[in-house]
């Protein structure tokens, strides 16, 4: 399709390998960029965790990052999974929630481990309700939470008081069952044709879902109205749920993401990145060709712009894998569709350009249906672990920044670090015979 | 705010004029400037067009353009005229239509002497409902008749037929009273901020209206959720019609744009353009010094791109007034905030940032609150008649483009001609006592 080959950083040593159809690590990336680009995810429903995500039992806290010791957590992630505890009824405060986690009482995971990936902190307890969408291409599921809505302080960022459970209660109890009814009402709702028209329509999908929750909306809104027939009241609390956030998108679109990824990991040979995580502490990857191995390095820093009020030094990581949608080509990786967004990833629409520009050099490929405007090309997708390490450029990812003490206060861009490109190449070229590639 | 000043064509001769706020021309287009920009316009109801529109009769029909005389206008524009005439019970078939319109029994008016703009052709009859916009800056209030629906075969475009017929009196009996109670059950609804939103989404507010559609129907969504309860299906209908148009918002739009230039119109010495339309054979401007002044040269060519199957050698003009909202600073004037248009408007994103840039160079100033993402500007308002003379540079228009046998059949650019602009130019000077500029 548009499966593009050896910029300027691609020629030197392995040129003619990347011009060789019949090498078996440039087939294999074909063969993931072609999973990658060729998924076709549909939100299918809204189902309890305990129920639906694999190997997820009742005393299961699910959050972000590679797999990483509880007590080298930071305290904010920490803060996030103990207000998870109490949420879900496993402790009565925080004290006791330590204490069972040490025990071993109760389980806490990463998200990437049960199909499903979490915003910020991303806590999954049992009883929560869950976005389910299957990529009808492979079969494959991906899972992702509800978004809590646009308050900054949610259990997420690390925040969590009577308001943030009250709010998640409502979440579980009221707007979960109506738009579950909504999306069966409709059918199940295909998402790519929404990804493709918000890129149209300024968005990046990451840091900026404005057209894309829109543009669910419109195909939930019938089954909403169909929903408070039965139900007075309950469809049109949802449609203003819908209607009051601009990043509700941003959930379904993560679980969309990781259905595709997971679809095209685990292919021998390929070097193409299938996860992006972090915890409070680590940044991690994932690569096709190495399976279930994690590839990790500290967090690096992050480029930030801060709500009014707020600055750098208010900030602290609590994880975060939001950064999924940037494993599949979108978010930082499609930055110069979204030039609203410049004030948060940036500061100007030429850098915006700049970093798809750069992100096309790391990529097997521009995706055959998700267009930038601006450029009039396909979106790069498909993180190349050995372009990366040749060209020493790094994945641009946005993000949403978080309180030390929880709560959003702003939004910006990172860089992720080479160190884990440079494990994963390392890891790569040991599978190989010498001589190979 | 952000009115610009003497540009590289505005120096020579005038240039001291324009650095001096003392000049009554620049207070005066100063003063039309910021009654374009300070308008605050509000979609307030929906009414029959013969109870709210000024001087509407039950025998009045409306069409596009400046005053023309009814046997100098083109064939579609006529047959369009004469099916507004069967439609309302005026006649029974065409022959009836011209005999009754030769004999005066029937007034064939221009829509801008009414309060009104009328997409293409531009069909007003006194049974249609309307589109009833108020701009609470002013007081001043623009109407515009319903998007017809998605579908090239539309009254609008020229074409009538039994289907066409059943589609106006569907959205007279039926879609017009749902939007109007779900627009009453909102309060109205300002349209400033979908405007200001819209622009950040891609759209120019002309040829694209995607984004500003979608959040007109996320804000109509509970009202008609609501007129379903009380109308069950009527409420889902007007949903589906919402859901089912990316063009619906133009309608508003124009009406907002109207209010708005018709505010800044009529005021001594300004130079701003208040008005531009076309008939199927002439373009007119109006301009505010010069109040209900038509200037009109014969209509000029069209760059168009066509759908498949359809060529230029299909198209014919049959009029089109939604250039009224370039007449505010929208459509090709913000080409660079609608890059997915390109098609359609250039061929490539950097001709359409020309387009906007060449557009400041005409225009009095830069819209405070309607930014323009990929230059981070405003958009160019208030085009200066002295400007466009003395530059040569001539306004960019997005328009749709009808088939000679009626249907829509491509859009594109047109400029409009410099002509018109000399003509009110020398009519503005002559009003001038000698040496005032």
């Amino acid at each position: 399709m548009a499966a593009h080959d050896a910029g300027p950083d691609r020629g030197a040593g392995a040129g003619e390998v990347h011009h060789n159809g019949a090498s078996p690590h440039v087939r294999a990336n074909t063969d993931a960029y072609e999973r990658l680009t060729g998924a076709d995810p549909v939100l299918v429903g809204i189902e309890r965790a305990g129920d639906v995500l694999p190997g997820m039992t009742p005393e299961t806290i699910l959050t972000s990052g590679p797999p990483t010791e509880w007590d080298a957590l930071g305290e904010g992630q920490r803060r996030a999974v103990r207000a998870a505890l109490r949420l879900e009824g496993l402790a009565a405060d925080d004290d006791e929630a330590e204490q069972r986690i040490a025990a071993g009482d109760v389980t806490v995971e990463p998200c990437h481990h049960h199909g499903a990936v979490g915003s910020m902190a991303g806590i999954y307890t049992a009883s929560m309700p869950v976005l389910v969408v299957q990529d009808r291409a492979s079969g494959r599921y991906g899972y992702c939470t509800l978004y809590e809505g646009p308050s900054p302080r949610r259990l997420t960022y690390g925040f969590y008081d009577e308001q943030v459970e009250a709010n998640l209660r409502w979440l579980t109890g009221t707007i979960a069952p109506s738009l579950a009814h909504a999306i069966d009402h409709r059918g199940g709702v295909e998402l790519e044709p929404i990804i493709r028209r918000a890129l149209r329509m300024g968005d990046e999908l990451h840091s900026r879902n404005a057209a894309a929750t829109l543009l669910l909306l419109r195909e939930l809104a019938p089954g909403l109205l169909h929903d408070d027939r039965a139900h007075e009241g309950r469809g049109e609390a949802a449609l203003a749920f819908l209607s009051a956030s601009d990043l509700f998108f941003l959930h379904p679109g993560m679980a969309a993401a990781k259905a595709a990824a997971d679809a095209a990991s685990g292919i021998p040979g390929a070097r193409v990145v299938t996860a992006m995580t972090i915890s409070s502490v680590e940044f991690g990857i994932r690569v096709s060709g190495t399976g279930d191995s994690w590839f990790t390095a500290p967090v690096p820093p992050v480029e930030g712009t801060y709500f009014p009020g707020y600055s750098a030094d208010d900030q602290a990581f609590i994880g975060g894998e939001s950064m999924i949608v940037e494993t599949v080509g979108l978010g930082g990786f499609s930055a110069a569709a979204a030039f609203a967004l410049r004030q948060y990833a940036g500061g100007s629409a030429e850098r915006m350009v700049e970093h798809t520009e750069e992100m096309y050099r790391i990529t097997v490929g521009e995706h055959p249906g998700r267009t930038i405007p601006y450029l009039d090309r396909g979106a790069p997708v498909g993180i190349d672990v050995d372009a990366v390490v040749r060209s020493g450029v790094t994945p641009v990812i946005h993000m949403g920044l978080a309180h030390r003490d929880g709560g959003q206060i702003g939004a910006g861009v990172m860089r992720a670090p080479l160190e884990v490109f440079q494990q994963a190449h390392q890891a790569l070229h040991q599978q190989e015979p010498a001589g190979s590639g």
